[in-house]
């Protein structure tokens, strides 16, 4: 007999494979975790997973025969049970449901690990209640998954590449092909390169000698520069906060969600510097104010569980 | 009782009201139109609607009373029955439904017009069998609608205002307030901005007797100068195109749509010039090559009979 009280989600991240067991609220009952290790083919890719469901699941008590299904979020395109495609595991159309029920016999569901996000943030976090939400999340790259009617949108598997957006025809090269990417200017990746472009224009900046404390530049040191009163952060800030504010205008425009969740280290900045204004911009453009519904911009609350957690409720989600 | 086989549409237009009585197939019984004329305010035009939804039923032999209900594809944002905001009518928080409801008590369901177009090309025309599917309409502006999973995507009632997504930032002011906006450079009007632009800086172009002869510019101009092997038209249009593909990749990317249809005036261009240098953009853009789905580019095929149709069908759609 199934177990309907208990969920069993993996996180397969960049560096590590996080598995969980969690009850319907989303407490964690048991988490494991495993290096991702060596790539040593699919096989054996899909028996760790398969070793490490079965390991956390009896962690907390549970035959692990009896998980209605191991939800796993993946970086990467999924569709049918198969990984289709990833960026940083050499997975390319491996029928992973199928591989791993050799070791395990429970239903494998797969889904993209950004829309696990937005659907842990959906179901216990930033989006708790609403109908129509997105969350994108700031980090190397922009990601964004989409809760729409209540339910996550997976169109073909890889939906929700919000970073590469256009918002500047013609503007930086991305790694994608085109140029001018939504994550070439707001992704924390972007941040720091207009924060180096300033530093090269403002020899007398503060953010000179804070790169130095910090050995180095990250996504912080324009934020913390701006708080001190340094003009030359605050102007790169401000120019941080418009190119992020474009991309979110657009995706508010196109599908006028009630809210969109930011995450990612980014969104830790401080909200006089990024929020407030994000939201000003977003009041101010949004094709909605006539009449629509303005989406409400918030900060994620859940981070690095929301995948997790969501992973572990895509049977509700889909 | 309730009639289950017949359906009627009405579809408020810039200078008409156009009704349609329909049956599951998308065939037309009966149709009736009658100007917009002088708006004298919202219990008028409710009635207007009322009589011309009885007007039509009758046409078709069917009493109004039994019709399941009345779809309305309105120019704005509508929600819970009410027009939230309109273009060019002046309607604006107007519980239309109740209003309509005093004259003819039957449902009303209402839906902004762009929305109801989708449904018919879903439903009739260039989006048959598909899941998840787009209607992008080059007019006076760039409107959208959007069908995700199976269903129409609503929103918060004016969803799909793609034109306004910013894909040149900083770039040509928007009526909306923004910069840059797609549709300053991909609807008929920015095509003719655009093949005015090439004329002034082209006084040798074949643009210029052919826009003598058509008596001025229109979104046909540049196409049919290219046609002819004019070189400045040429270039004109593979801009235009660039344009165009931007916002069709950034939305492609979002969404990952299965098929995503062209209507409007600009859609009826000979294919060697539009639709198939705008295929191998998308082929190579799309983030959806690594494994995902890439997008079918087809032309919408209703032409303006698909926001009637969509109407009279929302009750399968939502």
């Amino acid at each position: 007999m199934k177990n309907a009280a208990v969920f069993l989600g993996i996180d397969v991240g960049g560096t590590n494979l996080k598995a969980g067991l969690t009850d319907e609220e989303g407490r964690v009952l048991a988490t494991r975790k495993r290096p991702l290790g060596t790539f040593q083919g699919a096989e054996h890719f899909a028996a760790s997973l398969a070793a490490l469901a079965r390991e956390t699941a009896l962690a907390g008590g549970v035959a692990p025969e009896t998980l209605p299904y191991i939800g796993i979020g993946i970086p990467g395109a999924v569709s049918e049970g198969t990984v289709r495609y990833t960026c940083n595991i050499p997975l390319e159309n491996v029928p992973l449901e199928r591989l791993i029920r050799q070791s395990l016999d429970v239903p494998v569901l797969l889904e993209n690990d950004a829309n696990c996000a937005a659907v842990g943030e959906w179901l216990y976090g930033a989006g708790r209640g609403r109908r129509d939400f997105a969350v994108i999340t700031l980090g190397t790259g922009v990601g964004g998954g989409f809760i729409l009617d209540g339910r996550l949108y997976s169109g073909g598997g890889m939906v929700g590449e919000v970073g590469h957006m256009v918002i500047c025809q013609g503007g930086v090269p991305c790694t994608c092909g085109r140029r001018g990417c939504w994550e070439m200017y707001a992704s924390a990746t972007g941040l720091i390169r207009l924060t180096k472009e300033t530093m090269a224009a403002h020899l007398d900046s503060l953010l000179h000698p804070l790169a130095r404390m910090q050995g180095g530049v990250d996504g912080r040191t324009a934020f913390e520069a701006a708080q001190a009163g340094d003009e030359a952060a605050l102007l790169l800030c401000r120019r941080y906060v418009e190119y992020l504010a474009a991309g979110l205008t657009n995706l508010a425009n196109i599908l006028q969600p009630e809210a969109i969740a930011l995450g990612g280290g980014v969104s830790g900045a401080p909200d006089a510097l990024l929020l407030n204004p994000l939201r000003e911009i977003l009041d101010r453009e949004c094709y909605a104010r006539h009449g629509g519904r303005l989406p409400r911009l918030v900060k994620a609350e859940l981070g690095n569980d929301a995948g997790l957690l969501g992973a572990a409720q895509l049977g509700r989600a889909i």
